[in-house]
């Protein structure tokens, strides 16, 4: 199975690379742009066909390893 | 609106991020693991109701900035 799990900045943490982008966008003249968020997108491929364990695999996986749950949040999705 | 754009390396470019969390995992007992990969997803709010200027105009921020298109593909996702 294939999760897809997403981690951004938790509401309130600068995010200054999504700041910096900002800001080359407007010097760029695109002046539509209202903000920019960046975060991560990790795709991962697990042996098993078991939903349930896939989705809880990933959710430690996230705790563990792939997010600072103290400075970002993680949502996963598209488990299948 | 809004646009999600997700941003991966190109197919046979080495995502030397994704591998070392992958063994990372493995290492952390995740026998289940088959491959990571690690990408960017960017969130752009812009300033305009069209949803086919939304589309070219995030089109155009990620050929002229967001992605490097001689090792990246980049996907355009949910504009609303």
């Amino acid at each position: 199975m294939t999760a897809i799990v997403n981690i951004f900045l938790k509401q309130g943490v600068l995010d200054a690379q999504g700041k910096a982008v900002f800001h080359a966008l407007k010097s760029l003249h695109f002046d539509t742009i209202q903000d920019v968020k960046i975060g991560k997108q990790i795709i991962v491929d697990l042996d098993t066909q078991d939903y349930n364990q896939a989705k809880e695999d990933v959710t430690k996986m996230c705790e563990e390893l792939l997010a600072n749950t103290v400075i970002e949040d993680y949502t996963i999705e598209n488990i299948k």
